[in-house]
């Protein structure tokens, strides 16, 4: 067994609308910040997990996003591997 | 004026502690995901901004980060600058 750090991206799929962005944005605007646009909001998750190689790793956190990390409805995921020295 | 992409990854500092992070950590033991440990929740936001070249939007990031998007006494932030083709 060894040990991987994975870092996990949650972003809200395009299209569907981001109100916390867009509040975000907003609050950004009212403070000068009118350069700044388009702001969405995700999730990053990082964890440590014990796996046989980085592929089962990944395999581990893929399938801990689809059941519990993420709402595949209206969110999609990205998932990065990372040996742990 | 050209325009960028800003990737903003958000992260409690270590040493403080991530109830959130905990309580995933315990429903992913209870779904047979005893392989992963040390679950840290951070916030991941994408937005896009004008500035006249990298450097310039890298500060305008790095000053909405103090001013609105974290909260510095528990919070790190990392931005990545990247252009908008």
């Amino acid at each position: 067994m060894k040990s991987f750090i994975a870092k996990v991206y949650i972003t809200l799929r395009s299209g569907i609308l981001d109100v916390q962005g867009k509040a975000i944005e907003h609050a950004l605007h009212s403070l000068d910040f009118e350069m700044i646009n388009n702001v969405r909001i995700g999730k990053y998750i990082t964890l440590n997990i014990e796996a046989q190689n980085d592929g089962q790793a990944k395999v581990f956190v893929e399938n801990a996003c689809k059941e519990l990390l993420s709402n595949p409805i209206i969110e999609d995921f990205n998932i990065e591997i990372i040996e742990n020295d």
